[in-house]
């Protein structure tokens, strides 16, 4: 069994890994000004600055709790409390950057090319979004809803739902239509995980958790305990273990590059 | 109709793109050593060089003509013909790199065990290849080739036939026995490209070509034209053009990383 601290330092790795490669498409640009869409804790803020040290660079997040996180990760840098879908974008930014938020921004064309239109010419907007809702981890949050005495609660409520992402070509299409440059392309990154438990682990902070708020709340702790384990064993057969008990765990991700003419 | 000299030169990007995103994922490090395995007209050897420029660069290919252009390309540089079966790798490499040429070389397992033997403590073996067997240009090469009057001609010789890829799991599973850390992606770049011909065209310097070579050799140049007019009419119909006339054509390819312990 090879499990040591390296392998264990590949997981902060597996999660700055995606930001990493959308600021190297972007390439070395002789950027000002750049927004940071979605901050979280502050690490693709800080990749950013790395990269562009001429610039820059501020961040707006609408969790204040994140907010808060990358305050204090980077001191002296602007970061705001903001909700998207009401923030005033401000004009003459070369590069808006958004790590891992626009899937859970439904209906996101329209908002792209609203800040497109604010962009400076030859500014970029560049995104990666999750695009794993066919992956047996979340097909198996939806089939485990469904099954197992717990259903109810779910069915009361409707199940929590990410919307699926456009296609390629309609981000081609639409953001390219005043002879913008875009670029489109869909990673799968093939992370090892130590287990299975790991991969539960892994989504349970983010796609698992409206499911688990759901269920305790409409039906108590000990439903959600009992959903917990049936979620966790399916996960155990859907990804089998490699000699040494670790998994490989498929998540891909879609980037959209778009450069303003 | 949207199709700019700048437009054009991204079709230089489609072919350097995979080449840079394996040198970004490798990373900025101290190597000394570095050999460019199958380097074609040397435009990753290039990209090497300038990415390590501490490095001594050198490079192989089995194609007389790839070699050619590539000392052209680069003078100073020490390129060889070799074919990698026979080839002697060198001992104290830091970074054995191959961009494109591994899904040339069926069973190619051991021979990336044997290239991880050679290299330095810290030395890192990172490879792409294409894995598009089953895009529509791939399998409509081996169906065409099984209709119309030309048919006789490949099913006396058999089909040109590229072997399919081992899966992530396996390069896992095999490089990393000894501790190495191994790392599997796999990106879909969506090449926009001018036209359905264009993607025949660029398909028409790689996959086809064995194809195109085997009917006009077995069956003659009028069953050659016809057979690439039935080849070209089902690109067309498989890759739906955009309202400008452009077309989107998805490009698999799958990169390891394995970096020696």
């Amino acid at each position: 069994m090879i499990w040591n601290p390296e392998r264990y330092r590949a997981y902060e790795d597996h999660r700055n890994r995606p930001a990493s490669d959308l600021i190297h498409a972007v390439g070395d640009q002789p950027f000002r000004r750049i927004v940071d869409l979605g901050c979280g804790p502050g690490n693709s803020t800080e990749a950013l600055i790395r990269a562009f040290p001429q610039a820059t660079v501020t961040a707006i997040d609408a969790d204040p709790s994140m907010v808060e996180a990358a305050r204090k990760r980077l001191p002296g840098v602007d970061v705001s409390l903001a909700d998207l879908s009401s923030w005033e974008a401000p004009e003459g930014v070369d590069l808006f950057f958004a790590n891992a938020l626009f899937h859970w921004v439904p209906g996101h064309m329209p908002l792209l090319e609203r800040l497109k239109a604010k962009l400076n010419p030859g500014g970029v907007l560049a995104i990666q979004m999750p695009d794993n809702l066919d992956e047996p981890t979340h097909r198996l949050m939806v089939e485990t809803a469904r099954e197992g005495f717990w259903k109810q609660a779910f069915a009361a409520a409707g199940l929590p739902k990410r919307a699926a992402l456009p296609a390629p070509a309609d981000y081609v299409e639409t953001l390219s239509a005043d002879g913008a440059d875009v670029s489109v392309w869909r990673t799968t990154y093939f992370h090892r995980m130590e287990n299975a438990a790991a991969i539960v682990d892994f989504v349970g902070g983010a796609g698992l958790r409206p499911y688990a708020e759901r269920i305790r709340k409409e039906a108590g702790e000990a439903a959600h305990d009992a959903w917990f384990a049936a979620y966790s064993a399916a996960v155990s057969r859907a990804y089998p273990p490699l000699a040494d008990g670790s998994v490989l765990m498929p998540m891909p991700r879609l980037f959209v590059l778009v450069r303003k003419g």
